[in-house]
């Protein structure tokens, strides 16, 4: 094992206009699949780098395969090329198949904005860093989970029954997250940050693989140096779909990014 | 003003495999602008009939342009056809310039499912129909809305102080949706009603046009017939930008439909 740093595991060669390839590090693997939102993240950095604009503020993904760990094709298509925000189509392929398709929305995040109002946001308590308790590299089933290696993901000792077969039934998993190196999070470390944390489903009953359907994350402001803040939490389990919702906030306390997904689950 | 049923409102005519045109109707607008839910329905419904699954069950759009009431060209690429479920990309032209761009999943919805857990879901208490007060068709602010001649839309009294001036603050609208001709809302009516109460910021500060960049619905479940019961609020505006999320119950009380949308706002 190696540290590898996110911008390097996410890391892009162009190869013509609107073609990339990357490589799916086996290090940022659950279970030997790559994190969904580390794949959206090498999407975003496509999409940046062939629009007009620097930081993607909204992307929608749909998961259609999940990619080896391996070689990857990345294909951006400039759909509006405009003033304040611009519109992108971004398509991740392995050995010519589709694994995820995904469109952004990119601006110029301003690093002098301010939150204008903020009275909707969820209050979370969540304990300190130096209180929370670092994921082992090793789910409660016995999944290895390499990425935890990578990152350091510290859960609130307030959830963690679910790890000694006692979940707490209210859905929500919360904790703090740093990236190797304390690497600063920038808005694509952000679309990975939106869904680092363990299945919220856990803090319901500890399920196999939960697969994302659809994740969509609106990244909101810059953060500051230093790990993120989040809290996540399933809202309803139907038809063996769950929804999770995510939010996140950089050190002095500011609503980073914000995040909801769809995926399978085998409950119900 | 004639009543147009929402079936007949988001039809379309097949041109060729993977080709549709359709009508974005004049008495379906804002201020003249069709609503961003509406059109996302028309998207959906060429996605649902050019794959193999009858259902939309997550959609995500970027926007492009605000089309005209007029004609529109939809195009759709199935991007893969599983067995459970499907994606699917579909498009929104007018005059050849992408208005709408967005991604599917479609599955098959069982009527038969039930909610496995729902403790996540907020519990807001929303007047009953009888007592809701129908929005008239212009705004605060005296813009036309179409629209509401077409749909019924009720807001609950308690948040109604916006329309005197006297918004609650706390950002968030509630009250019902009937169809015209009281249509049961299929999933593709769902992902209309996801987006069809007046801004929750209006709850914040009256503001002009807030427009949607980004709107994800997810489709839990088939509603019941008759109307919905929908609670819609926003969490942060940063960097003249808005989130907003929107739960949908049908008349029995199950969550059929959530969605969460970014939108430009003139506030910050």
């Amino acid at each position: 094992m190696s540290l590898i740093a996110f911008s390097d595991a996410s890391e892009l060669a162009a190869i013509s206009s609107g073609r990339y390839t990357g490589n799916v590090s086996a290090e940022w693997t659950i279970g030997g699949r790559p994190n969904g939102g580390y794949l959206l993240a090498m999407l975003g950095r496509a999409a940046a780098d062939a629009g007009p604009h620097e930081h993607v503020i909204a992307a929608s993904a749909h998961y259609l395969r999940s990619p080896d760990p391996a070689s990857v094709d990345i294909e951006v298509e400039v759909l509006r090329a405009g003033r304040s925000a611009s519109q992108l189509r971004a398509r991740m392929l392995q050995e010519g198949q589709l694994c995820v398709e995904a469109l952004f929305t990119t601006s110029n995040l301003d690093p002098e904005s301010k939150a204008y109002w903020d009275r909707g946001l969820p209050t979370p308590e969540i304990a300190d860093w130096e209180d929370c308790i670092r994921i082992p590299a090793r789910t409660p089933i016995g999944v290895p989970v390499a990425i935890m290696e990578q990152v350091e993901c510290r859960l609130d000792p307030a959830i963690l029954g679910f790890a000694s077969g006692h979940p707490s039934g209210d859905g929500a998993v919360q904790g703090w997250l740093a990236l190797p190196y304390d690497e600063t999070f920038d808005p694509l470390a952000l679309l990975f940050a939106a869904d680092a944390l363990p299945p919220a489903t856990f803090a319901i009953e500890v399920t196999g693989w939960v697969p994302t359907l659809e994740f969509t994350v609106y990244v909101r402001a810059l953060a500051a140096p230093g790990p993120v803040r989040i809290w996540q939490h399933a809202q309803l389990i139907d038809g063996q779909r769950v929804d999770e919702t995510c939010f996140v906030w950089d050190r002095t306390g500011r609503l980073v990014a914000q995040s909801t997904q769809l995926a399978g689950i085998r409950l119900g």
